[in-house]
C-alpha cells in the first residue's frame, strides 16, 4: 500500500504494514505499529499508531532513520481495528487538542466495489482516518464509528441518536467534534442538529465528500482537514457544515448548520450558503481562519443543552400547477402535526388549496417557504399571501429544509400550539433569513 | 397622467387624454387620440392611438408642432378598450413586423391597489403597451387580454388555453408571440409550452416583471422591450422566457423554455438557465441580439403543431428524511397515472420508499429528479439509483418543474406506457441536460 518515497524507505529496513517500528526525525522519535495506507494516498508520509493509540503521520523528508522493531506475520490485524477509544490521562488533557470524529456513513467513508464498478460504504472511522495523516499534526482525534448509512437512508430516528452521541463527546471535554455524513441529506442533519443540540461549548461540524476516498479526485482528505482545523482552532460552537470552496484547492468554506443547502448534484462545492456568507473559510495550507460572520465563541465551561427528540408527524410539501389538495388531506387523516409548504414566489400557493389549508390549521402547524431558494419570504405582497397569514399559516422565512427540521424539532418540545407557534417564529440558531 | 416636458406641450393646445391630436415630427405626421400614461411613467413620450388601431410613442425631443383636431368630453371611452384586434391590410403584412402580445396577468399586468397596499392584477395588456411607449418603434403589436391570474392559480388547464391561443396566434402569421405572465410559475408554463408546441416557425416569449409596473423600480418595462425585441427580430423559434440579466439595467437574458427556474423571490434576476447558458442576450440600448445557443431558427413557412393536452394525474414530490411512503400509496389509490420524485444528490430516495414506489411502477410511470438543482442526475454511482433504477424509475436528468410538466404532457399525448416511456427519454425541447 506504500509506494514512491515511502515504499523505499519502508523497504530499506524491510518494514511491512503491521510491523512495529522505530522512525527517528530531526527532533523526535516515534515507536509504533505501522498503518495501512490508501492506494491513492500521497507517498510522502508514513503512519504509525503510537502506543498511546494515536495515530501520527510523519513527512518522508524529516525521517533521519528508520528501524524494524518487531515485525508480524498478520497484517490483518491491525486493518479495521477501531483506536483512540481509551480514556486519556490527565497529561493528554493538559497538553492537546482533542477532536471526537463520528462516522455515519456516505461517500466520505465509502470507496469503489471494484467488482460492481459502484461505490459503497465500507471505510470505518480509523481507516478514513489513516489515508489523511496531516490530521495528526491538528489535533489528538478520537474515532467512533456511530452508523454505516447512505444519507439518503437517515430519519429523524439517527439525528436524535447523532444529537445524543455529541451531547456525550461534549461532557468529555473534547475541544470540538467531526461528523462524516452523506452529503445528500448533510444539511437536513446539520439544522436538525442546530435545534437539537443549544449552548454549545465548542464547535461541532459536519464534514462529507463528494468523490469517494479512493478516487484521485476526492475532497475527502482536503474537507477532513479544513473541518479538523475549523473545530479544533476556531473562536466559535454551534454547528456547522465544512466542504470545499469555489473552484480552490486549498478553501474550505464553513457554513452555518442552518443556512445551507446542497445545490448541486457532483461538484465539489455543492453546498452553499443561502442568503448570507459562509460563517468562515478555512485555507488548508496555511492552516489559516477567516470569520466571515459573528459567531458565538467557544467556552469549555459552558454547558450544553441537548433536545434530541423529532416529531415525525410533519411533511414537507412542493407546490405546482395542478397540485392536488388532497395529498394535504391524506396528511390531516393520517394525524400529521406539521405541514411546511414551498410554496412559489415570495410564498404563493393556487386557490385552488385554500379549503385544504383551512382545514389542515385546525389540527396541526402548517408553514410556509418557498421553493425559490433565495430572498425573503414576504406574504403581505400580494393578497395570495395575506389570504393565507389570515387562515393561520406561519411564514417561515428560511430554507424549506430548515423549516421541517424546526418544526419537527419544535413540536417533540413544546407543550403547547401557542408555544410551538412562539418558538417556530423565534430565531433559535441563525436560521431566519 | 402627462406631467414635465409632455405635459407642457399638451397644454399648449389644451389637449387631453381622449382628444383627437395631429402631432408632427421632423419626418413624420402622427393623427390619433392622446392615450393616458401612467403616474411613474417617463415625461418624454406622448403615445398616440392611430387610426388602423395601433400605438405610437413619439418622444418630445422630436415634435414640431401639435394640434387639438377633437375634443372628446369623456376620456373614460378608451381607458381599459382593447385596441390593435382588426384584421391586418395585405400592405401592412409587407411593410411592417408584427408581434401578438397575450396577457394572462401577474406582476407585469397588475399595479398597487392603494386602497390595501397590495398588488391586484389589474391592468389590461393594452394599458401595459401603454406604460412603454418604446414598443411601437419595435414592432406592429396586438394585443389581447386571454386571462387575469396570479400565476400560482394557473392549471395545466390553463397551459392548455395559452398553447391553443399561440397557435392560433401562429396561424395569422404573426412575427412572435409575447406573454405577459407571472413569474411564480413561469418557468412551468414555459416548460409546458415547449411540449405542446412543436416545429414552431417564430419566437414565444414568455415575460414576467418582479416589481409592479407602476413601482420606479419596476423591470416591466425593459423585461418587455427585451421580449419584444428578440421576439420580432432574433433568427430563433420556440419557447423563451425574458427577464433581467444579472445586475445590468440594460440585459435582458433570454431563457430556453426548459431550462430556467425562478431562484429568487424578488430579485429582478429571479430567473436562472440552469446548467446551460441562456439563448440569447438583448442589448434594450441599442436593441443588439446576442445568441449564445445554437436555436433553431425562424421561417414563417414552417408549420406548428399544437398538441395542447396535458395529463393532471402527475404529481410532484419532494423526498426528505423522514419522509412518509403513505404519500406514494396515497396517489396509487386517487389512479394517479405518474410520479416525478424529486430525490436528493444524484438521484436517491431511502430504501423505506422502495416498496411503495415498487407498488407505484405498477400502475404509473415513477421518474427520478434531484432536488439539488444543478448537476446531472446519474442514478448507476451508487446502490441506492441501481436499485430504483431495477424497480423501473425512469431518470429524468431535467429540472424537476420541466419533468413534471413533460410527464403530464407525455401521459395527454401517447398511446402506450412504453410510447410514454421512450418519450420521456428522448429530447423534444431541448430538456435534458
Amino acid at each position: 500500500m506504500y509506494k514512491g518515497n515511502a515504499y523505499k524507505l519502508l523497504e530499506s529496513c524491510n518494514a511491512k504494514v503491521g510491523d512495529r517500528i522505530v522512525v527517528k526525525t530531526r527532533d523526535n522519535e516515534y515507536r509504533g505499529i505501522l498503518m495501512p495506507r490508501y492506494e491513492l494516498a500521497d507517498d510522502m508520509h508514513l503512519v504509525i499508531k503510537l502506543r498511546n493509540g494515536y495515530n501520527v503521520g510523519i513527512s518522508t523528508d524529516e525521517i533521519v532513520s528508520i528501524m524494524l522493531e518487531e515485525s508480524t506475520s498478520d497484517e490483518a490485524i491491525i486493518v479495521g481495528k477501531e483506536g483512540g477509544m481509551r480514556d486519556l490521562t490527565v497529561s493528554d488533557h493538559e497538553y492537546y487538542t482533542r477532536l471526537a470524529m463520528i462516522s455515519t456513513g456516505g461517500t466520505i467513508a465509502s470507496r469503489i466495489d471494484y467488482r460492481t464498478g459502484g461505490v459503497k460504504a465500507a471505510l470505518t472511522a480509523e481507516e478514513l482516518y489513516s489515508i489523511v495523516p496531516e490530521l495528526s499534526s491538528i489535533a489528538m482525534i478520537d474515532t467512533e464509528v456511530l452508523m454505516q448509512e447512505y444519507s439518503e437512508n437517515l430519519t429523524p430516528k439517527h439525528w436524535s441518536i447523532i444529537a445524543e452521541k455529541v451531547g456525550e463527546k461534549m461532557m468529555q471535554g473534547y475541544d470540538g467534534v467531526v461528523i462524516a455524513h452523506g452529503t445528500d441529506t448533510m444539511h437536513y442533519t446539520s439544522s436538525a442538529l442546530s435545534f437539537a443540540l443549544q449552548n454549545l461549548p465548542v464547535p461541532v461540524v459536519l464534514v462529507g465528500a463528494q468523490r469517494s476516498s479512493d478516487r484521485p479526485s476526492s475532497d475527502a482528505a482536503t474537507n477532513l482537514i479544513g473541518a479538523s482545523l475549523f473545530a479544533a482552532n476556531a473562536d466559535a460552537s454551534g454547528v456547522f457544515i465544512a466542504m470545499h470552496h469555489g473552484m480552490s484547492d486549498d478553501r474550505i468554506a464553513i457554513h452555518i448548520g442552518t443556512r445551507v443547502r446542497k445545490n448541486h448534484t457532483s461538484s465539489r462545492d455543492a453546498f452553499e450558503s443561502i442568503d448570507v456568507e459562509p460563517a468562515a473559510l478555512v485555507d488548508i495550507n496555511s492552516s489559516r481562519i477567516e470569520m466571515l460572520q459573528n459567531i458565538r465563541g467557544r467556552d469549555k465551561g459552558r454547558m450544553p443543552i441537548v433536545k434530541a427528540r423529532f416529531d415525525e408527524r410533519v411533511a414537507l410539501v412542493k407546490f405546482y400547477p395542478g397540485f392536488d389538495p388532497s395529498i394535504i388531506e391524506h396528511l390531516i387523516s393520517k394525524g400529521y402535526r406539521g405541514l411546511v409548504i414551498e410554496g412559489t414566489g415570495l410564498g404563493h400557493v393556487s386557490k385552488r388549496c385554500f379549503n385544504a389549508i383551512r382545514d389542515a390549521t385546525a389540527s396541526m402547524l402548517v408553514c410556509m417557504t418557498s421553493q425559490c431558494i433565495w430572498g425573503r419570504l414576504r406574504m403581505t405582497v400580494y393578497d395570495t399571501g395575506r389570504d393565507l397569514l389570515s387562515m393561520g399559516v406561519v411564514p417561515l422565512d428560511m430554507l424549506a429544509e430548515t423549516a421541517l427540521t424546526k418544526v419537527m424539532w419544535v413540536l417533540a418540545n413544546s407543550s403547547s400550539i401557542d408555544e410551538a407557534r412562539s418558538m417556530l417564529l423565534s430565531n433559535l440558531a441563525m436560521e431566519f433569513k
